[in-house]
């Protein structure tokens, strides 16, 4: 009896989605190179070929900015919601519950996935995320600007002021790159859900649970911590190696699928340089302090295939945008709800519940004795 | 390649928690069969034995015991929640959310799971739902009584009167009937989202949110729906034939793993029998008919190895002790609760990340082409 631990190297579906080639440190979206869409597109075209499978042409682009535009606000309730939740909350939790409200709030018949839904979970994520930043900063909530792309939007609602070009291009590109990674935890924990054929809302709220997890989309929030905490470039390497002789994890680093550099840590890492050498200060320091890390981490791990991940400079590119670090994993999320929704449309169009097998190594035929003779 | 669409016979993991034999119907919890624990135990005693491996002696059954009693109250902040979700709301979107909340004021750090939480998310269930129906149905809520068991509290606090004997019993049994039950989908969804070490609250959410869909836990609702459609017993053979050649499930019919007659169905038909008898009415013409759609169903799908499961009569039993057929699959879910919990400690003792892969099958190097040349 072969147990597939951890599932690795089961096929459980097959997609037109996405396609990553671990061994050459390749993605695509839908065919397209993430190198070509990091340069040349952005959030919403992406998005768009994500969920539908080709580049939209102007009339469908500006069909689908505007309904995402037209969908930013929140509900009342949201926003009550919002504004009861502790400042020290964790901000997935407030994620996880607040598209659980919108879910109640809609009372989506199972079964049916409205344009309506893909389109209000795709543009709230943003609104929902920088609503809570801003009461935990005791600040006013900014309201969304409909002029700005969702990108600029998204910081807009975060720092109150207009994003530079620069900072624009870096929160587009970074989301593009978090926007799908075939069968990842958390795109699979929605599928599990949708092959019940349990609600759209459902199954991004399990999403969103996958994601929290610190091997998952927790670790860009590990990575920042772990920079902080070495302090100073000097640091580095004594650190690294006392973590590896604890056996501990480098967050950050490690991949299932790549098995050399992940070709959205190689882009991201330009982003995180050219926005840490305009910021300086705190920022230079921790970028410095990550490229050290990059180099002593694959000096020991990279014969092993151990390489930095999406999650290790997009950290420092998130943080440069205003993000403190216990929300990267919502900004991951926010781009991420794109690659749910696309794998459920796939994956229900010809449903089968996802339901394996456990291997019992356990006793049978076990004699029950009353309580009081035990 | 081989696509393992709904990883169907893939074992994902090792188990000491409970064993299925498919071809015999037969099921155990820990080695002991369902039969003696339907007989013999209670709520409380079975989900001691899921989550830790033997039966309480008798110090630890009372201390097990006292500790879910006394964590059965609710939070001001989860009781004002309930107060504000709209009555036509889906009851699983309203646990879902609830036990979002209460992972949100616990806030619980990722990767440790307390006895505490264990012990709240089981006994606050039945609290949670039973508080959301009674305001449904415009009346006060009840609070918990430390003098009942788990499954009579749970009866007396959505009727507001104590329950017979032969509720509480039949409570218990249907309660340690949905207990377990391997690798099914919640577990499984649950199982993923713990497997990135996020928190246990987000893994029983994602539990919550498989077990709603139709496939699954919703399947009980859909059975006394169909039961109620049918209307009158004659009608039963045209309807069912009706559905089959529509290529219509018959819901609360066929499993996964049983190709057999499940024993849960059998022990429960049990208990849907004597209370439809025992009340009479509606409830008696309901069982009269699911036994006729049983019977025809056996007839024309039992060859294929379909027949009545868990959801089958489960739905008679709940309906006859006070539960509106919409809260069927929340029940469930205060039952299944455990096998959630055993599952994910279980799995995290030696966690691997659960991350398979999807096999691509579309295009790739497509070349991009700028928004206005399209
Ligand atoms: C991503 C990750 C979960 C993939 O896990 P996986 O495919 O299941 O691989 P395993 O956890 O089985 O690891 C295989 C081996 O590599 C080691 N390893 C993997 N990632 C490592 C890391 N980041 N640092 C140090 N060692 C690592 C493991 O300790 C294990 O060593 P062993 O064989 O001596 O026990 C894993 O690399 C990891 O935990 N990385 C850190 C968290 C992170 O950055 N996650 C974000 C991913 S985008
Ligand atoms: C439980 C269930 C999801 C298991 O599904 P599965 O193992 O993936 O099996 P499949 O869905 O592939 O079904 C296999 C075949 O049996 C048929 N079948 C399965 N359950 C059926 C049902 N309840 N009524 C009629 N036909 C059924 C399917 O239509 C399929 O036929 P096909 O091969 O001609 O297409 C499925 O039996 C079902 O949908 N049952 C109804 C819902 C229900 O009661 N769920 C609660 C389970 S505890």
């Amino acid at each position: 009896m072969e147990i597939k631990k951890g599932l690795e190297d089961v096929y459980v579906k097959e997609t037109e989605i996405t396609y990553i080639d671990g061994e050459l440190g390749r993605l695509y979206y839908r065919g397209y190179s993430i190198y070509d869409l990091a340069e040349f597109s952005n959030f919403e075209e992406t998005s768009y070929l994500i969920l539908y499978g080709k580049l939209p042409n102007i009339f469908e682009y500006e069909n689908f900015v505007r309904s995402l535009k037209e969908s930013r606000s929140i509900s009342n309730g949201l926003r009550e919601f919002l504004k009861s939740v502790k400042k020290d909350a964790n901000p997935m939790d407030v994620l996880r519950t607040a598209v659980s409200i919108m879910g109640l709030e809609e009372n989506t018949h199972v079964y049916s996935i409205s344009d309506q839904s893909i389109v209000n979970l795709i543009s709230k994520f943003p609104t929902i995320v920088a609503y809570y930043i801003r009461l935990k900063r005791d600040l006013e909530p900014v309201e969304p600007d409909p002029e700005l792309s969702h990108a600029s939007n998204f910081l807009y609602m975060v720092n109150g002021s207009k994003p530079s070009e620069e900072e624009s291009k870096a929160m587009d590109v970074a989301m593009i790159l978090h926007m799908d990674h075939e069968m990842n935890a958390s795109t699979f924990a929605s599928l599990v859900v949708a092959s019940t054929l349990s609600d759209l809302y459902s199954s991004i709220i399990a999403g969103i649970s996958a994601l929290k997890g610190p091997l998952h989309g927790g670790a860009n929030y590990e990575a920042l911590k772990m920079f902080r905490e070495i302090g100073d470039v000097d640091n580095v390497e004594k650190y690294i190696l006392t973590k590896l002789s604890n056996k501990q994890r480098i967050m950050g680093f490690g991949h299932r699928v790549y098995k050399t550099y992940d070709p959205r840590a190689r882009i991201l890492k330009t982003y995180a340089k050219l926005l840490a050498e305009k910021k300086g200060g705190e920022i230079k320091k921790l970028y410095d302090i990550a490229e050290k890390v990059e180099e002593i981490g694959i000096k020991y791990l990279g014969s092993r295939g151990i390489y930095p991940n999406v999650d290790f400079y997009s950290s420092i590119v998130f943080y440069s945008l205003g993000f403190e670090p216990e929300f990267f994993p919502t900004v991951f999320a926010s781009a991420r709800v794109t690659g749910w929704i696309a794998h459920i449309l796939e994956y229900v169009k010809d449903n089968k519940i996802i339901r394996p097998k456990a291997y019992y190594k356990g006793e049978v035929g076990r004699k029950y004795i009353p309580l009081d003779s035990r």
